[in-house]
C-alpha cells in the first residue's frame, strides 16, 4: 500500500480520537496483520455496537484498512481481533481467559491478551461496557505505537464514579465555560444536535468517564423544570445518547423545587409533604429514565436555596432526597462548597477556608448510604494554588467524592496554557495522615480507606460548542488527563501528557512529543510564577477571573484576602494567632503547615502572613521571590511561544495556528501580570527590584 | 371656600409642578383675587395652549379655582390675567407693554406686570414660547409665596441652547440611568405612552430647556437607523411633542452612517459620494421634520467611528455635517469628549487630561458657523471634584457650548443625594483669564465673551420611568437646578433649592424649607468628603462605577490613575516635572495650579503627586485630611437621615419614605467607602489616625 496522504485535520473537532495514519510501514505492518479481521459475539448491545464501530474506525484511521466484522474465525484466517463479553459464550473469548482470569476483571475493566495459540488478540470483559474500554484501549495501545504481539492486560477503574459536571444553562450559556456556547442546550431548549453529543459521549467513554450531569449546579428558573413533563422526554434522549457510551446521566437540582414546581409553600426536608413530592417525582423520573443515575446539589451555596432556611442541617437535606432515590440505586451527590459569600472584610475572625470542614466534618456518620459528598480539592475555589481540603480523610463514615475544575477558570480561561493533570497529581498524593499508613487523598476518594459504599472523581467540563471543544487545543489534555486519572491516579503526569500527544498528533515524531511534553508539563508551573504568589490566590478581576486585579477582591464579601499592606502580605490561618484552619489538618501537616519555618514556600502566603523581607526555605526573600518569577515566567511564556513554533510543520496549519495564537496571547497578557502585580508591591513595599528591572 | 383636604400625592411624579395647594387663606385669598379670569388672545397655536393650559391647572392646584377663559375683559371683571404675544393686538398687552419695553424682551424671554390701570396681570412675549415661559415663571412666584401685587418683570434667557442629552438607548436601557428604564423606547421600539413624553417636555419648558436629543451619543445598530424611514415617522411624532412645549428636536447620529445604513464603502468627510449622502439624508429628514436641530456626535471617542479613521481633523469632519444642515437651520453638536481610551497605564507621559485641549485647540477658526464643540466642565469625565476644563476660553474664533451630567454617574447614581448645583455654579464662575475681564466660564458659554453665534448648556438627563423621574426623589433637585442655571447663570444655588422645595413640597413651612434646603446645599461635599480626596478622582468600581474601588482603574487602559504608594499619592499634571496640563490654562491660573504652595486643597491630588505627609492649606496633612474626612462624611451622612426624619408628617408619607430610604441606604454605603479608602491609605502608608479611630 502506498503511503496514505495525511488528510486535511478538522481543526482539532476528532481531538484524541484523531486516529492519525501510522507513517512507518514497519509499525503499521505489524499492527496490520492482527487487524483485517475483528471476530465478535452475538450480543445486540448497544454499547457494544460503540465498541465495534470505535475499533473500525481506530483500524480505518490508523491503519486505513477496512476490517471484516464476522461472528466466527473461519479456518483460513491468519489472526484476528476478537471481542465479546465473558458471558458471551465466544470460543475465542472462552478460550483465552480462565475462570480465575475473569474473576479479577471487574465489572467496568477489561482484559486483553495476544492469544498466539489462536492467532488472535482477544478482548474480553464482564460488561458491555468493560468491552468499550477494553476497545478504547486497544486502540491506545497502536496509538500510542506499543507492542501488540505479547499483550497481557487486566484494567480496572480505580473509583467507581467518575463523573463530568457541566455547568451548562438551558439558554446556551455555560458558567465558567471558555469555549463557546453550550453543545446540551441552545435558545432555551435542549439541541437536536444529537451527532455532537454522541461525539461528546464517545470522548468521554475514550478516557472512561461513567457518569455525567447535564446542568449548571446553580440551577435556574427553566432548569428547575428539567424535571417535569416540560423537559423529561428530551432529557431522556440525551440519556439514551450516553447511555450508549456507558455514561450515567445525573440532574442538577434545585433545593426549592417543592417550591417552584410543586406548588408547595415549604422545601423543608422534614416536611412530610416535601418528602412524597419528592419521592413521587423520583417515580416518574426513573419511569422515562430506567438508569438516571441521580441528582447533583448546590444547596445553601452562593445564596441557592437549601435545608437552612428551615433550620435544618446537610444530613437532613441530603437524606430526604436520597430516601426518595435509594429503591431505584440513585444517589444524591452532595457539594461541599458551603460558605457564607456574604462576609464582611472587616472581620479578620472569619475564614472562608474553614467553612467546608465547620459545616460537614460534625455531621459525619449521619448521610445515608446513597449520599455523596462532593468536596472541591481545595478549601477555596479551584485557584492556581491553595492547600489541599482538610475535608479529605476527616468523615469515616460518609462516602465522598473529589470534584476538580478541567474548565480553567482561575487558570488561564484556556487562554493560558496550564495543564492541571500534575496539580491534581499533588492533591491526589497527598499525604491526609488520616489513617496510620498510605492515608493520601487518592485512596480516600477511591473509598479504599474507608470502605466508602461510593466514591470517586467528579470535575467541571472545559467544552463548549467551540469547533474543537476547548478554544485552547491543548486544553484537550486536560479533559484527556482528568479522565485518565479518574481511571486510574497512579499514571503519571508525563505518561499522560505522552498519551494525549501521540493519540492527537503521531506516536512517530519524538521532537514533537517532547516539545509538547514540556510544553504541557512546564506549563502550570509557569502560569503559577507570573500570576498571584507564593499560594495567596485570587488577585483576579471580579466577576468574569480573567486578569490580574490585586485588591479586586480584597474588600469585598467572598472571603478572599490577602491583607497585603506595605510591611507584608498573607492570610493567618495558624491556630496560635490566625484563624486557626490549620487545626483542620492532621497529623504531621499540622506542623507543617502551623510553623512559617516549616511551611513549603508555594503554599506560605496561603498560611502565613509574612515581611516582605521575610526569607523563603528558596534562600530569596518573598518580595524579591515575586519580583523574580513574575519575570521569569513571562520569559518562559515566550519560550512557550518559541517551542511550539519549531513544530511548524510538524502539525497541520490549522491546529499549529489556533495554538500558536493562544500561546501569542498568551504572552501578551502575561506581562499584564507581570506589571501590575510588580508594580503593586513596588509601590506598596517600597522595595527595588535587586536586579534594577523595569517596574512601573 | 372650606380648606381644601391635601390629595394623596402621587409619589413624586408630579415633582415641582406639584402646584401645592396652598395653606394659607391669606395668601390664597390674595392671589386669588387676580385668578379668576383668564384672558387669551385669538392665537391658535400648539405652545400657547400649552401656556394657558399650564395656567389653569396651577391655579387650579394652588388656589383650588376652575378660572374662566375668554378673549376679551367684561365691564364687570374685577381682575384677571391675561396673556398674549406682542404681535397678538390684545388691548391689555398693548396697553400695558409700551415699544421700548416690548424690545428689551428677547424671542423667548417674557415680561409680566401688574397693570393696576387695568387691573390685570399681563404676561407678554415676542413669541408663544417666551408666553409659555411667562406663564411659568408667574405660576412660580404664586408657587414660592411672591406678592403679585406690582409685578414689573422682564426675563430673558441667558443662553440660547439649553439642552438636554438623553442617553437612551432603542432597547429601552438608559446608559449612566439610575431611574428606570427609557421613557422614550421600549423593546427596541419606539414608545407609545406620549402621555410621558408630554409630561417630560412639560418639565423641561419649566425650566427652560429648548432643545433635546432624544438617543444615546453612543449610536448602536437600530439607532444608528433612526435617520430612516423606518424610524423618522415615529421619530417625527416624539417632535411633535416636544414641539408644543417649545423644545427642538436632536439626534445623536452614527458617524459611520454612510457605510452602515447608507451602502457606501467610506464615511469619509471629505468623499464627495459621502458628503452628498448626508447632504440627501439631511433634505428627507427636514422634510419629515421641518424644525429638526440637527446633529449631536460623539466621533472618534471610547471606539466610536470618527474622521480619524480617514486622517481627517474633526474640523473637516464635523463641517461636512454641518454643510448639509446649514440651507435648514440646522447645527451640528459635536463632542470634545475625544482621548485615547487604549492608554497603557505604564506610560506616565500621556495624560487624558490633556487630550481634548491637545485635540481641539490647534482647530480654532477652522469649524463652520453652525458647529457648535460641546466640551464637558471637566478635563475627566464627570468626577465630584476635577479641574475646570481649560477650553474654555482658549477658542476665541468656535462656538462653543458646557456639558454638565445631571445623572449622577459618579456622585452617588441616586442613591446618594447629591446636589450638583453648587458644583455647577463653581464652574460657570471660574475665571479662565481669557479675556482681560470678566472672562468666567458662563461669559464663554453664553457667547457674550466672543459673540459666539451659537452657544450654551447641554446636559446628560437623569430622568428614567420611575414612577418619580429619578429615582432619588431630591434627584429632581438636580434636573430643576440644571435648567434653572442654563436660564440664568447667576442665580444662586441657594434661591434655586428654594424654589424647587417650595414647588415641590410647600411654601408655607419655614422648617422643611430650611432642612431640605440645608440637605441639598451640604450634599455635594458630604457626598465628597467620603468619596475620593483632594480632587484625586475616580477610585470606583469599574464599568458600573458604583462604590468604592481605590484601584479599581488604576491598572487599566482608560487613563485615570491616582500612582499611590507608600510615600504619597496624586498626578503631576504640573509644567515643570508633570504632564504639562497646567500650560493648558491661561492668565494666573497655571501659577496657581503649577505650585504645590498656591494649588487650592481641593484639587492638590488632581495637579500634584505629593506625600501623605504632606501639609494642606488647612494646617492637616494629606493622610490625617483623608482620615478626617471619611470618618467625618459618615457622620454627616447619618445627620441628613436624621434631619429628614424630622420632617416626618410635614410630607405626605410616600415621598418622605422614598427619601428616608435612599438615605438610609447612602448612610450604610457611606461606611462602604469610609471603611475601604481609609483601610486602603493606612496599609498603604502605615501612618495611624490622630484620633485612633478605627480603621480595619
Amino acid at each position: 500500500m502506498t503511503k496514505k496522504k495525511t488528510e486535511l485535520h478538522n481543526a482539532g473537532y476528532k481531538a484524541w480520537l484523531e486516529y492519525p495514519y501510522i507513517q512507518s510501514s514497519t509499525v503499521r505492518e505489524r499492527y496490520a496483520s492482527w487487524c483485517y479481521n475483528i471476530l465478535i459475539s452475538k450480543q445486540d448491545h448497544p454499547v457494544i455496537k460503540s465498541a465495534v464501530q470505535e475499533l473500525t474506525c481506530g483500524i480505518q484511521g490508523m491503519l486505513d484498512i477496512e476490517a471484516t466484522i464476522a461472528e466466527s474465525q473461519d479456518k483460513d484466517i491468519q489472526a484476528c481481533i476478537t471481542i465479546g463479553t465473558f458471558d458471551s459464550h465466544h470460543p475465542l473469548i472462552t478460550h483465552t481467559f480462565s475462570e480465575a482470569e475473569r474473576t479479577e476483571v471487574r465489572p467496568e475493566g477489561y482484559a486483553i491478551r495476544t492469544n498466539t495459540e489462536k492467532n488472535c488478540i482477544a478482548i474480553g470483559a464482564s460488561t458491555p461496557v468493560g468491552l468499550l474500554y477494553g476497545v478504547f484501549a486497544f486502540l491506545r495501545l497502536l496509538g500510542t505505537g506499543q507492542s501488540i504481539e505479547a499483550l497481557d492486560v487486566v484494567d480496572n477503574p480505580v473509583n467507581l464514579l467518575r463523573m463530568m459536571n457541566q455547568w451548562d444553562n438551558i439558554d446556551g450559556s455555560i458558567e465558567r465555560g471558555y469555549a463557546g456556547k453550550s453543545i446540551f442546550y441552545t435558545d432555551n431548549e435542549i439541541t437536536e444536535d444529537f451527532d455532537r453529543l454522541q461525539d461528546y459521549a464517545r470522548m468521554l467513554a475514550s478516557i472512561g468517564i461513567n457518569a455525567i450531569a447535564i446542568n449548571n449546579v446553580n440551577v435556574h428558573r427553566f432548569e428547575t423544570m428539567f424535571i417535569t413533563e416540560r423537559y423529561l422526554p428530551d432529557i431522556a434522549k440525551i440519556a439514551d445518547i450516553f447511555r450508549n457510551y456507558g455514561v450515567k446521566l445525573f440532574l442538577s437540582i434545585n433545593y426549592a423545587s417543592p417550591i417552584e414546581i410543586g406548588g408547595l409553600n415549604t422545601a423543608d426536608p422534614l416536611d412530610s409533604e416535601v418528602r412524597q413530592w419528592w419521592k413521587a417525582k423520583v417515580i416518574e423520573i426513573y419511569k422515562v429514565i430506567p438508569d438516571f443515575g441521580g441528582f447533583l446539589v448546590k444547596a445553601d451555596s452562593e445564596n441557592r436555596p437549601g435545608p437552612f432556611t428551615y433550620d435544618r442541617d446537610h444530613a437532613e437535606g441530603s437524606n430526604m432526597l436520597a430516601e426518595a432515590l435509594l429503591p431505584f440505586g440513585g444517589i444524591v451527590i452532595w457539594r461541599c462548597f458551603v460558605y457564607n459569600c456574604k462576609q464582611d472584610w472587616r472581620d479578620r475572625s472569619t475564614d472562608r477556608a474553614r467553612a467546608a470542614y465547620d459545616h460537614f466534618k460534625p455531621l459525619d456518620g449521619q448521610f445515608m448510604e446513597n449520599v455523596i459528598l462532593q468536596v472541591k480539592n481545595g478549601p477555596m475555589d479551584f485557584q492556581v494554588r491553595e492547600g489541599v481540603s482538610p475535608l479529605f480523610g476527616a468523615m469515616k463514615h460518609t462516602n465522598m467524592m473529589i470534584e476538580f475544575q478541567i474548565t480553567q477558570e482561575y487558570t488561564g480561561q484556556q487562554r493560558h496554557v496550564c495543564n492541571l493533570v500534575p496539580q491534581w497529581k499533588e492533591v491526589l498524593d497527598f499525604e491526609t495522615y488520616a489513617a496510620d499508613t498510605g492515608s493520601s487523598v487518592k485512596r480516600v476518594v477511591d473509598g479504599s480507606m474507608y470502605g466508602y459504599k461510593y466514591s470517586g472523581f467528579a470535575a467541571v467540563s472545559n467544552i463548549g460548542n467551540d469547533h474543537n471543544w476547548t478554544g485552547h487545543l491543548l486544553a484537550q489534555a486536560n479533559l484527556y488527563g482528568y479522565g485518565r486519572l479518574a481511571w486510574n491516579p497512579e499514571l503519571s503526569a508525563e505518561q499522560i501528557a505522552k498519551e494525549w500527544i501521540m493519540l492527537t498528533f503521531s506516536a512517530e515524531d519524538e521532537q514533537l512529543i517532547d516539545t509538547i511534553r514540556e510544553i504541557l508539563l512546564t506549563s502550570w508551573n509557569i502560569y503559577e510564577s507570573y500570576t498571584s504568589p507564593l499560594g495567596v490566590g485570587w488577585m483576579v478581576n471580579p466577576d468574569h477571573h480573567y486578569g490580574p486585579n490585586v485588591d479586586g477582591y480584597e474588600y469585598s464579601k467572598w472571603g478572599t484576602y490577602h491583607f497585603a499592606d506595605l510591611h507584608g502580605i498573607g492570610v493567618d490561618r495558624t491556630m496560635k494567632t490566625g484563624t486557626g484552619y490549620v487545626g483542620q489538618y492532621q497529623g504531621a501537616n499540622v506542623d507543617l503547615y502551623e510553623s512559617v519555618a516549616t511551611c513549603p514556600d508555594e503554599l506560605l502566603l496561603f498560611f502565613h502572613h509574612v515581611l516582605y523581607t521575610h526569607t523563603l526555605q528558596s534562600g530569596k526573600t518573598v518580595i524579591q521571590y515575586i519580583y523574580d518569577t513574575h519575570f521569569d515566567g513571562v520569559d518562559r511564556a515566550d519560550q512557550l511561544k518559541e517551542m511550539w513554533q519549531s513544530l511548524e510543520g510538524k502539525i497541520d496549519d490549522s491546529r499549529h495556528r489556533q495554538v500558536a495564537d493562544r500561546l501569542n496571547e498568551q504572552a501578551l497578557h502575561a506581562r499584564e501580570w507581570r506589571d501590575i502585580i510588580n508594580t503593586y508591591f513596588y509601590r506598596k513595599s517600597g522595595i527595588p527590584d535587586q536586579h534594577q528591572r523595569t517596574i512601573y
